[in-house]
């Protein structure tokens, strides 16, 4: 009897899991391969979403948990975290035995899923390479590819610059980015049919969203995060001043983001803001509904870029965090400025919806890369292609 | 007062403080440089060469050591070692404040150096990337290239490939190899002045090595660990065989050493090797010396492509550990095959010497490296550039 | 010249400060010793009080700093965070070179302090054992203890209890406890002559506290903290009952801390709390001025049994939290039990203030300590005494 | 159907092995238990025993393995090597779920168990407390007690001694030493039965041990270290001189083994030392045989005063390490002194064999051991007894 092929999955952040969501469904589902769930970082940690709770309530059984997020307010942190998660996921590979091992995008402690299996020659599987952002997850991004074995790119352009950067083309991929799978069954007029605020709780006022509303989901900047409160500041105003319902995303955890977060809390106690309600988590499906249905995403999360191209959903996009992305058309970009902001949210009031943008894949990328695990070779090693 | 220039080198091997001494040096003696150094790994460690000893007996004041070599012959050893340097090291490094960080090639550990630093904002520096060995290395060292900020590489053809990868061209500087310096002033006539023996003790047969002698100098294949104690064996048949005096070199610390060390021994015990004397450590200078009057270097060491090119010595380069790295006429290049191995020796002993070749640099490297580090912006960000 | 002996001070959480405070302040005063000062663990983490913030704006110095805390909400949390502490305090020993270092009572990381000194042959003073608690600081301080040379206790039964342990009662000293050395000032007549929502913010409702007011400090109960939020919600009740102006301070970070927290959040958000001012941190002085002019303290902390004795304050104590500690009459002991503390504080509210108890010292234990410190011999190894 | 009760026991170095080998039987063999077995530290490195390899030749499953040991020639590794221990037990007992944890004795590592059982309220099992030895292990050991909650001590003395230290009488068992229970099976007659250089191989020259051996067994003293080397010098000495066939036993690891370690290895390229061999681990039963049939033993192993009064094997007991133990009519204590030693070997060698004595159990400690953790509470909390 032929035993399955290994893939082991390590999930360390609300985002990352609902960017291979359908990836793992897609393993579990195909016949030659068996999936290993491990979650860490602040996946395992209540006030940053608690993606665990989702994952299993979704239905995925988990083979670890690694808790390795360290709790201090400085880039030291970054560094011992990502030094635990090396420590234990060595230990986790270890004991699993997996046949590869899959890393995600370009999260800090990311590198550390991928030293732990590398070092330890397991064939080291990169979700994502190839992209531009412009801070520690530029470094963290392509560091990863620099580890990695096999390359799954997310657009045209990213698997051109990993196979620029020395990686066999044999082992590069370009499967579209599998976080638009989630989106692929919501169509531009699939209604909204249920409340967020009656189904996730959060805080702040209740809101009346049937007239049109906007959603803010905005992070620090890791190079910056001791401006994370003045950035946070100009997108409180904004909202303010507009006055229309606005449904608020909480940040993950990083270097800063507790200078996002005091900011806003800050804010809440100063301002009155009762067309706003925070939320801290969603189950995916919700999370792409709501977006679908608003009137534009506020902020720099790479859903301005991926999600609301797939699913043709204006977003105005803030900073220097998703510099580099290739853009569809319906990103309006400025900088942590109030009046740019403004002026780009009122335009977005007025104007049409854009149309779908297949730019990052056509929402099958899950089945596209079990499709690719279960039939490639699995090397370890490897040599710069020039 | 202008205050210097605080540049931080993490030394964890005793050929990586071989690689750069006259960089110390030469930022000692820099007018606006001052340095930090750490020392940490295998070279706090008597049984793999006790470098910090010959580190301060050469004059180096050192600013922190850091205790993270993990005793274990496995793989495993490798990822912890290095999770214990990022913790220890992101500790280092928020106390010193260093102005830049200084990580050295591509050993496993050399990758926490690079995270604690550039996870800290701090300027990365990467001592000779831009190569090619083919093994963990090679996914180490350019994942340094992809975490550092500034280049410092050995080759031209290494200079072409940094740059290939996406690094800044402006800064990508080709230097030459600082281990070379040390050789510059060796002249091919220049006569072996003292007795290795009498001076360094080491275990063995006395040995008359005035008719000529081989050096040995052999580290396991870290992708292949299981098959140290084979390969060791294959060049102690041929050393045996030939009864031409020699002296031999103990590994590196890393997986796969004990099974070097423990083929050695047992070798040793079971077979008459009065003709062979081994060594644990050399001061840099006495080494040259003995390379530039031996017959020829046998093993695996990157001192038979560079050292050896240098000073005109003839080199049995065996296996894959030196693959891509180039080449002078100096190097005959064979499998671990004791009939391969014989030959390349046999057809050296009777053969001319070569001529110098700085394929490597002039030996001023430590020098142009500090009036670099005195005179260049230091950026801790930076961007793909295609 | 005489070099002044060198005690190290590992503080790790805002409540240990305050009772090392004059410690501290004797040490640097003593003509023979030399205070270095490393603060680690919650101390250094803004949402538990920013206790560094406190020693600095205190004029300390501070030697080094150790980020160790795990952000995790379970009891493996503890576990970790004091391997982190063991880690790093042992390099942070290695260098500072202590004569002695000093653990303080019972929290769970404090016995990575005793471990990084003891195993390094440093003779270990241990604060405030012999008392009784019963739950995992227990054990945690009586193996400070097993670890610890050097024995300063705060009562005469912590003293009995330490010696019949085996300790060798030539190093066991009652002291009394230091953190009552701030309170010596404060008469029982002193008034209050300051405004502590002006001076400290906080959150909720302005408050009149003129005519008398309630202080409520409770912690998680280390081996329950499943039971965090139940505990904190009959306190809750409680309050929210009697109307009183109510002070209440926010709780330690620990396993459970967060089951506290939440529960308070939760409560804020339901019910109508407006005669309720919450705080997260005070300047110890401050602290005890409000105590003074309380009508009682209600909770679980040590305060209620050491400074309410002290300056005559009466303080309803809340479950086992505090079991064994010695009493003075100012207490009434309690259940988790909305009636009984309700009864208590009400029976209170009509009562004559105690007069001042001596229990714990007379309000010079830092001195004392800093004399003994200068005197006596520092063994590193010890023997059971029978 | 009712549910094994699981009991997780930490081998952390060869001699511990021996000690527990007959409770890890009792327990697999008791109906109402079930075993998991956790091997770390020493007793994975093939240099100190490869006792791993032992285990599983006896048969045993091995749960979980940890790999901690840092490899540093100072105190500073004793501290980290237990931080490690902690960081990766805490998360083996977090996924193996025990009903109670088993730390054996007093080895610096054996700390590390005990804070990740008890921190995380895992019942935690002490074997063999309440001794006295007179260095850092008197520390940990006293220290294990006081975070454990069930104590089976080996003898009386250790009964009394850890009651005395406050510990509950009713959780406090004397069971005796189940390192005898190995020997049980040997009486003073049993003749050698096979040839240790055929079996064990070792180094050395081949000997003829049938008119009479002696045993050396010697480990540096732990907070001595930096005297291991002149400690095994006298005993050297000593058997230099003798010329009576000796077989020797490699010392554990521990700061300064590698003094005691590097002082032998010196020693023989020195001197010739044509009768004696050296033995880096033994099957204990064949020690055992070993030990029944040799003149005496030399050192200060703990051998010498359990299996040798057991066996009624005269021992020559050098130094304090053993130091409080009680002691049989078998041993002759005396200092690291080579005219003491020589005089007390030669006084052994012409005298008649002392009979056996029971002082530390029948030989039956397993099943007892085994019996006890089948019937009773296991509680993890606990209170001072006074």
């Amino acid at each position: 009897m032929q035993t399955k092929r290994k893939i082991c999955v390590v999930v360390t952040a609300r985002p990352s899991y609902s960017r291979v969501k359908t990836v793992l469904a897609s393993i579990i589902k195909h016949k030659d391969l068996e999936l290993q769930l491990v979650v860490a970082g602040s996946a395992l940690i209540k006030r940053y979403g608690n993606a665990i709770k989702v994952m299993e309530d979704d239905g995925f059984k988990i083979d670890a948990k690694v808790y390795n997020v360290l709790e201090v307010e400085n880039e030291t942190a970054m560094a011992k975290t990502t030094s635990m998660a090396i420590m234990e996921l060595s230990n986790v590979f270890y004991n699993l035995k997996p046949d590869a091992v899959l890393t995600i995008a370009d999260r800090y402690e990311t590198l550390g899923t991928s030293i732990a299996a590398s070092y330890q020659n397991i064939p080291l599987i990169h979700l994502q390479g190839g992209e531009i952002t412009g801070n520690i997850d530029e470094k963290v991004r392509h560091a990863n590819t620099k580890l990695a074995d096999i390359h799954l790119v997310s657009s045209e352009k990213a698997e051109e610059r990993v196979i620029k950067m020395g990686e066999n083309p044999k082992f590069v991929f370009n499967t579209g980015c599998p976080s638009l799978d989630l989106a692929s069954k919501i169509e531009i007029n699939t209604k909204l049919d249920f409340d967020p605020i009656a189904r996730y709780g959060g805080v702040g006022s209740d809101l009346d969203i049937s007239k049109g509303y906007l959603i803010v989901m905005q992070h620090p900047e890791t190079n910056e995060y001791k401006n994370a409160r003045k950035h946070i500041s100009e997108t409180l105003d904004v909202i303010r001043e507009l006055k229309i319902p606005t449904l608020w995303f909480w940040p993950n955890v990083d270097a800063g983001s507790d200078g996002t977060s005091s900011g806003i809390r800050h804010y809440r106690e100063e301002y009155d803001l009762n067309h706003v309600h925070f939320f801290k988590n969603m189950v995916p499906k919700d999370f792409l509904m709501l977006l679908n249905n608003s009137i534009c995403l506020i902020g720099n999360s790479s859903a301005g870029i991926r999600e609301c191209a797939f699913l043709g959903v204006k977003a105005v996009n803030i900073g220097k965090r998703q510099d580099g992305r290739d853009r569809g058309k319906n990103v309006i970009d400025v900088d942590y400025k109030k009046e740019e902001i403004k002026e780009a949210v009122l335009k977005f009031v007025n104007s049409e919806r854009p149309g779908k943008d297949y730019l990052y894949g056509k929402g099958n990328s899950g089945e596209i890369i079990a499709d690719i695990l279960g039939r490639i070779d699995l090397p370890y090693s490897k040599i710069l292609q020039y």
